[in-house]
């Protein structure tokens, strides 16, 4: 019987499973099935983290966050999260292989991924030029040109708060109209350095070992293009990991926002009692890393109260 | 004209200033009378921040957040805030001296302070020896007896909290009754390794270069007794540091709780447009740097997405 179930190993997972060991709970294992840091390993670098001026790879950023959780006790088990249910006060977790543990409260922090558009070079260029995050990498491109693909509100907002750092930023979006609030297309009419390429799609990105050199576009007439940019923003959409809260019978465990991520309030609590969540896939995440930890604290500490 | 104005230089207000200034934002200015670093900069040991596995002073700790943070164009004013107000839209932020400065957008960092019990050696040992927080220094007693002085809820739960990292916790208490909810009051009459220690109030810490080695308590009725503790833990109230949001009529700019703490959501938003706060002042602050960290960003994004 775990005190505390933690399920995801990213900055979240990681402190909430500091924070509980370290405040003397006895039995707490976090499950995560694949690297323990999360999706932050993948970026090429990060600059932003409270404390670390230096810019490093998220590979070697996340380097010590393992080491450090563990040392109060955190046990950590390579095993996959396939379901979480509540029956009488307890929790119980499904994982591979039909195999169950019961816990007493439970910490998600399975994150969310970004779409993938599908263009040639999209994997490859991840973190060395292609980009699913404005606030994190736009910094890397101040007074450069760079590509938005999307044409969503996340897309349209984040080329405008791109068009504050870059010279120039070009938006491509496969049909002619935007999915975006009017408001924000309006604003994103009015910026200067904003060109819209509407109608096309990218075909693929292209690049060396120092990362992008451009994109080839593709319209919809077939006709194609090349935009010499150094740096791809990818905006097509965002999957919730919240597989694992889904109940035989197609609800979820807790209350869901319509756009699938887990409601909780400032303590990280959500609607089910002892059941918590941190990090991206909460609602209103901003998708920080300094945030997510924040969050895994915050639950942790929220845990200990409901165990107590 | 500022865009963004941040008053306090703790971990929120540093790390709003980069995500600020980061992401484009042009005119932002920190006001912070005293250093930079704010509160954990008092703290003699942290090892609790995630990505820092060593054990360092807060001092160290808070050496390069400063100047990361103004890398990208934050300015830092050494002046103090007086007041601040909203007049047609704006914010107006009164200095010391009068000065005046106007700004779009406000978040407010400026911490809360534990309160002083008042005994010899207090401020002398504190962060030696003596503290106020059992989730950040809790574990460095370890297997070591410590007292607790205070008989509200947040001494009582954080007793709680202790006696399960430390072999023993003696809870020091003026009176022979518990301001604390009879429930936890009954929590910890049924602690094993919690001992009451009533109608007494620490009279002085002692110690040496090392830190503390214990408190001579003070009896009502006017005895004395040592007690050989290296840890003293402080829950005697807390001042949150609100006093610039109050107006002239003797009400707060934006909604507060019943203790004082500013009101926000998720977002970090207040109800009035264009304020926010960040860190220990806003309502269920877990009052950990990872926490006011994460909080700092989040306010900084609500923020450009407000001057948007």
């Amino acid at each position: 019987m775990l005190d505390i179930a933690i399920i995801g190993g990213g900055p979240a997972g990681l402190t909430a499973g500091m924070y509980a060991t370290r405040g003397g709970v006895k039995n707490v294992t976090l499950f995560e099935k694949g690297i323990l840091g999360g999706q932050i390993t993948q970026s090429s670098e990060i600059e932003n983290y409270p404390g670390y001026p230096n810019v490093v790879s998220g590979m070697d950023f996340m380097e010590h966050w393992p080491e450090q959780a563990m040392r109060f006790g955190l046990k950590h088990e390579t095993k996959e999260v396939l379901k979480v249910e509540k029956e009488n006060e307890l929790f119980n977790l499904t994982l591979t292989g039909g195999e169950s543990v019961k816990a007493k409260s439970v910490i998600v922090c399975t994150g969310s991924n970004p779409r993938s558009a599908g263009f040639e070079g999209e994997k490859e260029f991840f973190g060395r030029g292609v980009s699913s995050c404005a606030t994190c990498d736009g910094f890397f491109y101040k007074g450069k040109e760079v590509a938005v693909l999307g044409g969503g509100d996340t897309a349209l907002e984040e080329a405008l708060h791109l068009a504050k750092i870059c010279s120039k930023v070009y938006i491509i979006h496969r049909r002619d109209e935007f999915r975006a609030a009017p408001v924000t297309v309006e604003k994103v009419k009015k910026s200067p350095n904003i060109e819209l390429i509407l109608n096309a799609k990218i075909d693929r990105v292209f690049g060396g070992k120092m990362g992008v050199d451009g994109v080839e576009i593709i319209f919809n007439d077939k006709k194609k293009k090349e935009l010499l940019v150094p740096g791809i923003f990818v905006f097509v959409g965002m999957d919730v990991n919240n597989e694992i809260l889904k109940q035989n019978d197609g609800t979820f465990l807790c209350k869901m926002s319509k756009n699938g991520e887990v409601v909780v309030d400032l303590s990280m609590k959500t609607d089910v009692d002892g059941l918590f969540a941190a990090g991206d896939m909460r609602i209103q995440a901003p998708k920080q890393v300094v945030s997510a930890a924040g969050d895994g604290a915050i639950a942790a500490l929220s845990a200990m109260e409901f165990l107590n």
